[in-house]
């Protein structure tokens, strides 16, 4: 592998040229890109198998997130060629106005530059991520996990090679080929090059790049969601909620993994969503109240407030009212997605202006979290910081803006 | 002093209380501290002259800079003051729309919730932080310099008191009492507590920051600004702008540090902006070609061409035109603003276009760069990043936002 030094100032050259290509030289690209993935297809899955040979056969959930086949590589070109549907973001004037002095000043949407990513074994990034660099200007720079290597380093090769057939720069997109902790942590000290790095992965990638970069990051992804059950709630509207945030997809952020429910309608509330739940095959871990309501929960322990357990288990327990419910969130929540469950107005209202979450919901699945149900389009991951942007990340959080001032001759 | 984690808990603390206050609420506050500050006027002198006294009498700069008077005061509170008249960023939804699932989506604008600043000997920043950070809804946790730390806690401490009679929390506004670097580097630790900092200072102190701050930084302030003028330049108007960006005030981020001369207009245009410049008592260090065509000017080194000098020098270097202005301004400028003069019209386009700076300017001193003359505002500092803020930083920078979603039982 080239040093990160010369990875790092071919990327930054390469941003140069992104950001001055046109709208319709990105969308052909990455069109060009997505075909060149489908028409290589079995060469794709050949690497691919490489990376699933290698893994021991016990680790069957990593197993399926690694797979690739036909169905999931026309998925994600078919998801590059959404994004360069999109509208591009780069070049839009967000105002311009005529100052005292006579100057005309406006802020104008810009890319970042050079993108660096980290992620682990989700082979769909890699195209997924280059198609959102280029449409926002952007070059990147990928480095995903060793289980992926075989998957991620065959995705790379023929973005480039389609790349440089176009006349482009193939460092649009680099991935590092050395999967070691000490070269991902000198990725993550390459702030003279790296304008942003964002984790995509566990709690424990995202504290090692918190902890290690010195350049900005983004930090994504780690949702523990809550639900607080109002006694004001609509108790079948509650428990539908409740199960679809739970077992829709109970691997991904936006789950539901704590209910809190008033106790003023736990005595009726706990038994009927217990019971749903337990039907649906969800483990409940309870305070005394639930077991008690409830005899087929298991006690919940301390740690399981704090746990995004992405599975099929949900903790729940009886607070005294909003306050408490509140001050649960703030205290062992992650600032992703919470939901009340009310029909009472002044509740509604209090929880939306005082939780301090990157999605706050009233009376719906904390489940819509997400670029596409947004409507931002592809996402590039959920912040969960306050900076820059939080939320669901679309096209705009790979942007920035540059003040553009037009004189004559001012002076101050 | 009190612990860091008991000073990071009450600020949390107190960042919620804040990020409920009505507009009314926090503007008297902000107004009350402000005439609290003018009525102790005499015991914040006797403060300062403290500070003062401790200074070695050779250190002329930098107690111009701690020094206050009735006149200085006078002006940071009547600043504060016109903080509280401007609109208040919080609680603005910027859209709210109906998705196809039926839910309503929205963003509104929140508080960031705990802001900290580290800053070096400049008293005033203490009262104008608080009053930045109060209208957006934050609490604010203070490390000045040891150099003028009897006037910083003295300016803290009458804030305080005025909020406490009010009913307010004190911890609104906390400072450092201990200017130990031990403790400075744990409050960049401490990002349990605080969601960002902001390092308001020369280099050294953003760089250390930027080192060991584990929460998100707003790197601001260091200005390299260059000045390309074109070959299509008007010449009285090219001197006029480069000299005032130089003179007007030498020691800010926003003076022009570096001329970029177009080598066809240079037997020209050096002499006559050197007489000007060398008439205003400004050292000019030039390459070779400007030592040639103007030889009061003396050479200019590598480092030069590098550095912010914050005085009355500046660098002058002949190009062969845009690209080598580009450049030099992509390598050796540090992104904060930079100005072409020309009256053609693609050069100016492609300037404004490919510089990538917070602010590009066309025939126009770099020396607008300023929340006030941007038309934002007070502003909390100049940001030279491109995460978040960048640019002339407002009230709006101390804000982020949030999703709010209003449902129906919705469920994906």
């Amino acid at each position: 592998m080239e040093s990160l030094e010369t990875i790092g100032k071919k990327a930054k050259e390469a941003s140069r040229y992104a950001a001055k290509l046109s709208t319709n030289d990105k969308n052909a690209a990455i069109c060009a890109c997505a075909d060149a993935l489908d028409a290589e297809c079995s060469y794709l899955l050949a690497e691919n198998k490489k990376d699933m040979d290698m893994l021991s056969p016990e680790k069957s959930a990593l197993k399926d997130r690694l797979l690739l086949n036909n169905e999931r590589v026309l998925k994600f070109t078919n998801g590059m060629r959404d994004v360069a549907a999109q509208d591009d973001p780069v070049g839009e004037t967000l105002y311009m106005k005529t100052r005292p002095s006579g100057l005309q000043v406006g802020e104008r949407r810009v890319p970042l530059g050079v993108v660096a990513i980290i992620y682990e074994a989700r082979p769909e990034v890699t195209a997924d991520a280059f198609a959102l660099c280029l449409k926002s200007g952007n070059s990147l720079i990928l480095r995903g996990g060793s289980e992926a290597i075989h998957s991620n380093i065959a995705t790379v090769s023929i973005i480039q090679k389609t790349l440089s057939k176009m006349g482009h720069p193939p460092e649009l997109a680099q991935i590092l080929t050395d999967t070691s902790r000490e070269t991902a942590v000198k990725l993550m000290k390459l702030n003279k090059y790296v304008d942003v790095l964002f984790p995509r992965g566990g709690g424990g990638l995202i504290q090692t790049v918190v902890e290690n970069a010195n350049m900005p990051v983004i930090e994504t992804g780690v949702g523990n969601c809550h639900i607080y059950v109002d006694d004001a709630a609509d108790f079948k509207s509650a428990v539908k909620v409740v199960v679809n945030a739970k077992i829709s997809r109970p691997s991904v952020c936006n789950a539901c993994e704590t209910v809190l429910v008033h106790q003023s309608i736990a005595g009726e509330f706990i038994p009927m969503v217990g019971e749903e739940l337990h039907n649906k095959k969800v483990e409940i871990r309870g305070d005394e109240t639930v077991c008690r309501l409830f005899p087929k929960a298991v006690p919940a322990t301390e740690e399981d407030w704090h746990k995004e357990f992405l599975d099929m288990i949900i903790a729940i327990k009886v607070v005294d009212g909003m306050d408490e419910a509140m001050e649960h969130i703030e205290f062992y929540g992650t600032h992703h997605s919470d939901a009340i469950i009310t029909e009472n107005y002044s509740n509604a209202l209090r929880f939306v202006n005082e939780v301090d979450s990157a999605a706050v919901y009233v009376n719906a699945s904390t489940r819509f979290t997400d670029g596409g149900e947004f409507g931002l389009g592809a996402e590039v991951g959920i912040s969960t910081q306050k900076l820059h942007a939080r939320g669901p990340m679309g096209l705009k959080a790979l942007t920035c803006t540059k003040f553009v001032v037009f004189g004559n001759g001012n002076i101050r």
